[in-house]
């Protein structure tokens, strides 16, 4: 790995050129991501991020060169309705692991999120423990965009925070839409945040989600509120028992605890590591990433073609007519495709 | 319609020889299926199902004539594990309808499917009531190949069945995979069968699939069985309580029934009324179509751009020993995607 990485940033590489263009040289990010250079890690994030091509191009280089430092770490999904405390509940889970000696990284995937409406300033003020942390690395949403390609950019960003040595990764996302799924398939472990009293709650949740969790955790467990929360713990707990059982074995507890009192997370832990021990011991663990990589691969290759296909202008000028025939029922969903095709194809 | 469909089918049209040389002209196809023939719906739908691409472009040609008798039948996905009685329940189902003068078409995604397996013969004997009645048409899962694949095939077939004057169409589903989603895409409504004692059961049910179902049905609820399936009724009616509440507003009932005893099966035809009457006066009903149809024109050119892309000699001599490698963990998911694109766009 090393000697191709040497290769690939040395002069004479016809890379090298176009490489350099782009910022840094090859071997100045990877050498600096290793060596846990937080700043050298934002700026290879936002080549990550890049809308440009060469930029990608760079950052797809850096990935595969620090692909073995990849993979040692811990990798969490965190899911629940705007409104139940994620945030607070995310510092303080946080604040817990890093007294414990570990390096926690904060990523999110939120496809409604943009950039510039200050998500980045929100997220970190939110997160005062993690913000402000040496041992801790917070990340907001990559911007807009379609929910594959925002996804992407998060997947390789946590590859990355796994290079510079974070051995726990937080992937926090809304509960309200399709981004469960992605958050789901690039984690060992998702767990659903929830509040007592949850009909109302539940109106804005996506439907499926509650399946995905291993772990379902009634937070605000607090004051006056506690009783309800222990309701709420034995209603989910029946509803749970009628799921079908995980691939793993597993079967996802229910727990109550309160981030704001930082009470009942230290047994939240227990209950990953627990779970860590079960599907390390079955071999699910390694087998869930391999299989969660070859996902990944076709994932890519799917937003590859399909940014080079409906990229190309002689299909952006005619997409929107299109399927505006196919709503209107004019045209059939088949024969749009094929003519779509054809534009690009057959020319 | 009819004249594009008269200029498509005459000997002036460029595409005429193709057309003719899959069999029948197109004009003949398309007044068969209006005409209700069984035998040239059978023809069409052998098209839609064939691996030549010239029976494709064939079935897309007839799908596009006949579109605008599509779409005026009720679609009932019917979901649940091996065992519960899927068929004896359509059966039963079917004939009340039947008898209520409704033309049904039963048809299957099962992608595990094999024709040469018998499947037919296996489906066509399990609904003795249907298999031989004028006003019902049952056909089997297209065969084998991936989900995407049989998924649409199951939909464009559908659509023939439309044409053909069939007023519902049930479409059958395992249970143990994605083909629910799919099936869920495709239909207005989701029944899901489900047995007293589920906990064995669901062991093979994929998850996510009850948060899908717009009914869910206890069936076996005879003999002994009755207090059990009253017990689970019960059950579920509780977790569904703690479901998000379906986009329509709808929310699913359960109820028990024995196909075998063919007792309350009237019931669950008033459910499905039920709920057409709300999603029709909210106009959820068909705006639900619409997306439906765009999100099958992207299915689509997803699964063209695919087929075209892996289809490639180039692409197919590498993507074994690439998958490998992204699974060991020796190249990135992003890399391999990059180079199997790269094989075929910069040739």
């Amino acid at each position: 790995m090393t000697n191709e990485t040497h290769q690939k940033g040395s002069p004479m590489n016809p890379d090298y050129k176009r490489i350099k263009s782009a910022g840094k040289r090859l071997e100045e990010y990877v050498d600096g991501i290793r060596s846990g250079s937080r700043t050298v890690l934002s700026q290879a994030i936002t080549l990550v991020e890049s809308t440009r091509k060469e930029h990608r191009e760079m950052a797809g280089e850096i990935l595969e060169a620090c692909l073995e430092e990849t993979g040692n770490s811990i990798r969490i999904g965190i899911s629940g309705v705007p409104g139940v405390g994620k945030s607070t509940f995310i510092d303080s889970f946080g604040k817990l692991l890093i007294g414990s000696g570990k390096r926690i990284a904060v990523l999110t995937v939120d496809p409604s999120s943009s950039r510039s409406g200050g998500s980045i300033l929100g997220d970190k003020t939110r997160m005062e423990f993690l913000s402000t942390h040496p041992n801790a690395y917070v990340r907001p949403s990559p911007a807009g965009g379609f929910l594959g390609g925002v996804a992407r950019k998060t997947r390789e960003v946590m590859l990355l925070c796994e290079a510079a040595g974070f051995d726990t990764i937080v992937i926090e996302t809304v509960g309200v839409g399709q981004s469960e799924t992605a958050v789901h398939s690039m984690t060992d472990f998702f767990l659903l945040l929830m509040l007592a009293g949850a009909g109302d709650e539940l109106q804005g949740m996506k439907r499926g989600v509650m399946e995905m969790a291993d772990l379902v955790v009634i937070n605000k467990a607090d004051g006056t509120n506690r009783d309800a929360a222990l309701r709420a713990k034995r209603e989910y707990e029946n509803a749970l028992s009628l799921f079908p059982v995980h691939t793993s074995g597993w079967k996802p507890p229910v727990k109550i605890c309160s981030a704001l009192e930082e009470s009942g997370i230290a047994e939240l832990w227990d209950e990953i590591d627990r779970y860590l021990q079960m599907v390390r011991k079955s071999s699910y663990f390694s087998e869930n990433r391999r299989q969660q990589s070859v996902y990944w691969m076709y994932e890519h290759l799917q937003i590859q073609l399909r940014e080079h296909f409906l990229g190309h202008p002689k299909i952006s000028a005619s997409l929107q007519a299109i399927e505006k025939e196919v709503e209107n029922g004019t045209k059939s969903s088949f024969k749009a495709a094929s003519d779509l095709i054809k534009l690009l194809l057959e020319q």
